[in-house]
């Protein structure tokens, strides 16, 4: 088991329904590929709301989407992620008592998840209501090295008289998907997966499921293992089949259940249940400690490429683990899949993928374990002629726009001014594939896949956009800010897409003489290209000069602010409380934006403007998004307002572990996940990515004691440590670099101390 | 018989399905109350699709709405027009053979519009295959003397033999609401109402039905008679009865059923039942013969109120005399209801009530029959608490914003960019009721109601819009034209806006000292009224220095242009071509916007700039909009471009009777058959309601004659005609009022000729 800093747990954590709902979330494992909610394995009293789930990455059926009024090119159906099965269900009885945290006694309890072993736990010490005692673990795992596969491992200590201990395990394939009246986005039906077939096979059993709509199936598989069984008994009917085992225990004994699962679909698996056959006995065939070393050492190997300690703040140390171990659960990790918008812990937004993954959680994998960047922009590759479809529909004849929420690669957005108008996502993609560009140097992805999405994105900006007066405008988008929708040179947009055009052409440059197959695909040409920088280089960037700040579009600053003392608590967030035309009709921000713009290209603006709408726009923030305080926390830090930062960092930190949003019960919010991160690392620490190399900008609060991060650049592992007058930066592996501190550059061959004057 | 000019017809019209579908909108009969579509009383062949529909004007279901992402405010149900009764089955037999217009040989057939008796006719010299020939003559009347009645009324003339003559009339309580897949806004559902009795009572028949959600029932009477009945057998079941009547007839002998049938709601009566039993008991105490004349009677007292004539062209005279008729088919003739989108002609649109009435049908009624403006100003006065709660649910405090779309007061738009905020329905509801007060000076209805909406209207002027910079600006509304959406300062939205506050605050001046109880009821006070005065004296403008016209809105200059020439004429109208998103970002204009606001409120701006903005916009107009060529045809007249007049009106007068948009078998486009009238006395007449009086400005295209019109002005009632080179104006009723030609002021007394200069 981890040390204490590893672990984050709940001791006698409370059963009420919201918590358990919540713990369910917080408990959650996940690998990526599938995600088994902590709902408990005994079940829940009636009267309780579990949202059981188990689920699979990339997996889905079509629902449909129809709208009131069906204008050209408006959605009508969506991608949604399927409950796929209920692997997780295990009744224990003593001597025929059935376990319960809800009747005996229970002596103590606690919840954790391990970020070290990469397992979950629940502990109990119990007394039934005859008088047995018994101490009980269970081990739930999701394997990082056998994606496939999901274990129980229950082991229950007879303390004050032998028993007969029997488990009740069941594989249900009769699921549906949770509707919950209360998501604005949910779909119009409640899916299910349409149970195809049932076997048994020895002791394993299969349900095989095929979805409605979409054409994919999965196949599960369950194994029991019970060290010493003495009786076992099937009872298998209608898609549900249950495996009771027992055996008799001494005092003192441990009577253990293994319960092995595994899912194979039909994604990545040309036969999913010869696949799920394969999986398991593969899985059984090495002992279960085995399966849990090699779980540790991935483990290890992870958090020595992405460590960060802070010295004293025990709290936000924790959180920061806490929120990357949650990443890696959350993060696909093959191109049939991203990161959904809630990881893989629940239902809330249909397991989509959104920008959040390029401009929220890419920037933690970019610089510590980049082979994840790769593979999540291969998924947006391979979903290229769907963005080309897309940009189609929206009246682009060349070009690719991507979705603003999909799955497997069509638009899944039912309300197109805060989704399909959201241009900027082709923005983000394009400056996620630079960025890794710039942290790898990895110039296979470029050359092969990540140029050709860089240049078909880049030409919508060349359609959507068109010079006015000299000048190149981009109208009729939606920026970050939801608040603001369908607007006219959104600052962030027009920021990014002159960025985005500039690389198009330097990518030109830099590609046009290689083996790149995109150009002659694609039909680029000379012409095209300096069109890219001319735009580029014309483009309009709104510049307010009375206050100085960057105005978040062409009509914001002529809006009215809308009075945020006088709206009650409780009708935040406003989207909740407020006709969109009414907050359109307002300067008033959701979330960051032209902050958000400052952050990740903050040499398009002097200083002191960057300053001036970071305290203009700071006012009108109602920070009702996820995306938004770590973003502040962020620019806080650059902008020198150290301790402001300090603040949002720690709102972020408490979003799902405090549950702030009152939705982490609906699952994660992934995005700020790596927004915890970025607080950290390019927030305090300051980094940054440019052309001209890596940048750090090393800030401490007055709070934290130091703080140490592990990063990788150019495939050179760096530590960092920062303490009060002082940044020592270590070479791990790799050769030696040149980077920034401050602006100024240095190289760091072993080791790089740079100190600050003493005030 | 109404003489030639009276008389809409078409000789041996097509009998292909388009063809009837068309001609069942064409010669509908309605009185404002019901309307029924002309489908054939014997039915159609397999393989034919009638849209057989009986309709009450205001008589609504609710039904489902919900938006793919529940934002608050959208709305997520809606009110449906029902398709409520089948009365118009009547099968004929000769000697057994049964009548159909597909066997049999055709001689002749012609089916007529008569505007001068108010009926619809169908007449056939029919030669059955056996060899009977008939001539059948069916006279179908919706009566304006008894609102629930509607005949039909069934010759048929034995011309080679005697025959047993025998019909089947049909009762039918068991219809459904078609069902469009090109709908763009049609309910998720087909909608029904639900038969809830069915009841023979001496020789008529009952059907009492109940909708399924709104709580509304209606009952309908159906009587047959046939002089000289020989035989009568009666089937009932399931909600359908069939009345089976009988009589030999000799040669040359007319045989004669006369079918009534009367339709009573539960939104006019307390009993609907003992209602429809008075109602049919009235009709029949009269022969049939005298509701003809009562029609024809109120048919030449209307005439005599709104006639125009037009000597030189007789198709556009006979497509106004069309569209008059068909206006007072349409027009609501209780405080329940209003003017459909289609009239009572159709279900597209379903049955809703748009700004079409205030804007382009209460002109009509305003200077010929202002009792019916009233009555429909009633309406909204009705529903002005609906409009209080939807204002507040766009976010306004105080004040009242009309619902885009209604039946009984609320929101129906499922689209909110280009519904809800299309805030100019505010506007031009004051305006109307302005422009009904100039045209009467019926203070009584101010001031008990007229006043009370146009300030609870002017109030979300206040709160929409906000000073900026010195000047009063709107934000994120829509305007007229559906191809720009959510955008800022809308010419024709502030223009209006700035009249309606400035009539607000003078009817307060006026009517402050009087028992006007709306002042009281709403808390109006000086300091309120002060800032409608000084928002409309600030009010923001958009004006274009280098252009020299009215720009749409804020940003529409900057936009570029959609390239017209290169688009396909199938892929108009481009909303269903293109995606929102494309159009909204494009200077592109679904219909007339700044043009409209420079007829409505001519002395807005100077004359050049209205003849700048009318040569810019006409070029980026693609009349997509059945509202679009009657404004450009006013516009052009008042600017001196009198040919480019015709040709808009000529466009404008083919919108029906040759289906010009291809969705006239769905019903009549209400507001363009006021935008016909318009053109033609708003247009080559030059009526204007100004404070200052009426005013005329006559043109006359090369093409016509002359054209004449009567108007009633402060209850004066004033023939004009229009010569080439005079007007000359007879005052047939009232007192001598004094007017305005060309600008200049007259006084009619009795007889008033203008004369200008020959060139």
């Amino acid at each position: 088991m981890g040390s204490q800093n590893e672990i984050y747990q709940l001791h006698n954590p409370a059963l009420d329904n919201y918590n358990l709902l919540l713990q369910e979330t917080l408990f959650h494992n996940a690998n990526g590929y599938i995600g088994v909610r902590s709902a408990f394995e005994e079940g829940y009293p009636e009267g309780y709301q579990s949202l059981r789930g188990q689920y699979i990455n990339g997996f889905y059926d079509m629902t449909e989407m129809e709208p009131p009024e069906r204008l050209f090119g408006l959605i009508d159906e969506k991608q949604v992620m399927l409950n796929v099965r209920d692997t997780q269900s295990v009744k224990l009885f003593i001597d025929d008592e059935e376990f319960s945290l809800f009747t005996g006694t229970v002596r103590s309890y606690r919840r954790w998840v391990d970020t070290a072993e990469g397992v979950t736990g629940r502990q109990v010490h119990w007394i039934s209501p005859l008088g047995k005692e018994v101490e009980i673990t269970i081990i739930r795992m999701a394997s990082f090295t056998q994606l496939p596969l999901f274990t129980i491992d229950y082991q229950v200590k007879l303390l004050n008289q032998p028993a007969v201990v029997m488990f009740q395990s069941g594989h249900n394939g009769m699921v549906l998907n949770h509707y919950d009246p209360l998501e604005p986005s949910r779909a119009e039906q409640v899916l299910y997966l349409n149970p195809a077939e049932s076997e048994l096979m020895g002791d394993a059993s299969y349900i095989t499921s095929i979805t409605t709509e979409s054409g994919l199936s999965v196949c599960t598989a369950v194994v029991n293992f019970l060290e010493g069984e003495e009786q076992r008994q099937i009872f298998a009917g209608n898609y549900e089949i249950t495996d009771q085992i027992s055996r008799t225990g001494e005092v003192q004994e441990t009577v253990r259940l293994i319960k092995y699962a595994v899912f194979c679909d039909s994604i990545r698996y040309g036969n999913c249940r010869e696949a799920a056959a394969l999986e398991m006995d593969n899985a059984r065939l090495l002992p279960i400690e085995e399966l849990y070393r090699r779980q540790a050492d991935f483990m290890a190997d992870y958090w020595d490429r992405c460590l960060v300690e802070i010295e004293g703040d025990y709290d936000s140390s924790l959180a920061v683990r806490y929120s990357m171990f949650q990443l890696l659960q959350a993060v696909g990790k093959d191109i049939y899949c991203n990161v959904p918008a809630k990881g893989l812990s629940g239902e809330r937004d249909e397991g989509h993928y959104c920008w959040d993954t390029e401009m929220y959680i890419q920037p933690f994998f970019t610089v510590t374990d980049p082979a994840y960047t790769r593979t999540l922009l291969e998924f947006r590759y391979r979903t290229l002629s769907s963005a080309i479809e897309n940009a189609r529909l929206l009246g682009h004849k060349a070009g690719a726009l991507y979705p603003w929420r999909t799955i497997m690669g069509r638009e899944c957005s039912g309300y197109f001014p805060a989704g399909a108008a959201q241009y900027h996502i082709n923005g983000d993609i394009a400056y996620s594939i630079i960025a890794y560009y710039l942290a790898t140097g990895d110039l296979d992805f470029l050359s092969c896949k990540g140029a050709e999405i860089i240049w078909q994105t880049a030409r919508i900006w060349m359609d959507a956009g068109h010079y006015f007066k000299g000048q190149f405008h981009i109208n009729t988008v939606t920026g970050p800010d939801e608040y603001s929708c369908l607007v006219n040179n959104n600052y962030y947009t027009n920021l990014l897409a002159q960025y985005h055009l500039e690389w198009a052409a330097k990518l030109y440059e830099l590609l046009k003489g290689t083996e790149c197959p995109a150009i002659g695909r694609i039909g680029l040409h000379e012409e095209e290209v300096a069109g890219f920088r001319e735009a580029s280089r014309a483009m309009f960037l709104p510049y307010d000069d009375e206050l100085k700040i960057n105005p978040q579009d062409d009509s914001f600053l002529s809006k009215p602010r809308m009075d945020l003392a006088s709206i009650h608590k409780d009708d935040y967030p406003l989207m909740l409380s407020y006709h969109p035309v009414h907050l359109y009709r307002h300067q008033i921000c959701k979330q960051p934006d032209t902050i958000l713009a400052h952050f990740i290209l903050e040499d398009g603006q002097p200083e002191p403007v960057m300053l001036n709408s970071y305290l203009y726009y700071e006012k009108i923030t109602t920070h009702d998004s996820s995306l938004s305080s770590s973003i502040f926390s962020i620019m806080a830090a650059r902008l020198g307002l150290c301790e402001k930062a300090l603040g949002y960092f720690e709102l972020s930190a408490q979003v799902d572990l405090n549950d702030r949003f009152r939705t982490t019960i609906h699952g994660i919010n992934a995005a700020n996940l790596g927004g915890i991160y970025m607080a950290v690392v390019y927030g305090f620490g300051g980094l940054r990515l440019k052309e001209s190399g890596l940048h750090l900008r090393p800030r401490l609060p007055e709070k934290w004691q130091s703080y140490r991060f592990k990063i990788c650049y150019q495939n050179t592992r760096i530590a960092v440590a920062v303490e009060k007058y002082r940044a020592t930066l270590t070479r791990e592996s790799g050769a030696a670099v040149n980077l920034y501190i401050e602006g100024v550059e240095y190289r760091l061959e072993d080791r790089l101390v740079v100190s600050r004057r003493r005030p």
